[in-house]
């Protein structure tokens, strides 16, 4: 089921607090480009993150969660915030132009769609063990690139995947279906199934 | 004053939460490197970074802050956290390989001496206006290129400039002298005005 909106909402539908912000404060523009950088992923509205790590520590109630995993920059902020509802420490993976050959780090690479390059992640492997209960973090899911890296960090360090936390999906890509079908737990807050430049519309997938 | 501590400290000398912490977690390098990614710039010790904020809300309660400015990427996490404190939104600063041409950025040039480079950062005009009273925050100052950068942007946006809140500031680098000569407000939580790689010790600059 889908709920349609333009920047003149019907009043019955109830959005959750983060489809409301990105109503009220995203600006849809070409190509399928969602700016959502007045209060996400330039400025950042710190309450704003607080809600959402209640949101995630809500629907990870049921699993062990003992470390965050996020990665540059704009997951930071974030993790960071959302880790107080959970009182455990954040990790980030860091994007590295050098090949790592000391051993020391967790590495996967990761091809980016708006740069049109493919960057390493790395990960000290320190900080990841099998002990580890791991639910990452971010801000977006689009083709799903970065996030595949940071599982197959997750993976290296023999650490439990508890599951995936995202801010906004966008559903019209094929990264969140992909993870699902591999039978990840993923919770996005927002997944946005169609946006329409013209219009400023925004359509969200209706979640429970 | 200064007060010396090796591994083995002395039970009589009273040290900030900060300072205790880099003591007992950072590892001295070679070439004056401390490195403190257990807690600080790779692994998060998010309750730390509160208390780094309330710190700082303490050190700066008699000027108004309307917004926290950092860079990415290891400033985030901390000015994110911190900010909850000061009850305002955070910017951060983006390091950009592409000049920007279009004006809607403010931007200066950053020399980076660990990368032997020279990154251009960038903040969205939108964010930064001549009513706020900005509060940069940073993990780390040494030489102080990243923090003149950012004071460049604060300038450009005829913001008010209330002052430079940094974590672990290398006194025997010349980036903190500079900006209290140049009549700036820095509070840097913790001073390290000598190291020692041989022996691990590390000497903290006496604050108030």
């Amino acid at each position: 089921m889908q709920y349609i909106l333009g920047k003149e909402r019907a009043k019955d539908i109830i959005m959750n607090f983060l489809e409301e912000r990105i109503q009220k404060d995203g600006v849809v523009k070409e190509n399928n480009v969602l700016k959502v950088d007045s209060f996400l992923n330039h400025q950042m509205d710190v309450a704003l993150f607080k809600q959402m790590g209640e949101e995630w520590k809500r629907r990870f109630a049921d699993v062990p969660v003992t470390k965050i995993l996020t990665i540059e920059a704009s997951g930071i902020g974030i993790a960071c915030v959302a880790s107080e509802c959970f009182d455990v420490p954040v990790v980030f993976a860091k994007k590295s132009r050098t090949i790592n050959i000391d051993g020391e780090m967790y590495t996967a690479e990761v091809e980016s769609f708006t740069h049109k390059c493919v960057n390493q992640i790395v990960v000290s492997k320190k900080f990841l063990n099998s002990d580890d209960h791991i639910l990452i973090i971010d801000d977006f899911l689009a083709n799903g690139c970065a996030l595949q890296g940071l599982i197959s960090v997750v993976s290296q360090s023999h650490a439990t995947l508890a599951g995936i936390g995202i801010a906004i999906e966008k559903g019209f890509q094929p990264g969140g279906q992909t993870i699902r079908n591999l039978g990840y737990r993923l919770e996005s807050l927002a997944i946005v199934d169609a946006m329409d430049a013209a219009t400023g519309q925004i359509t969200f997938r209706k979640q429970n």
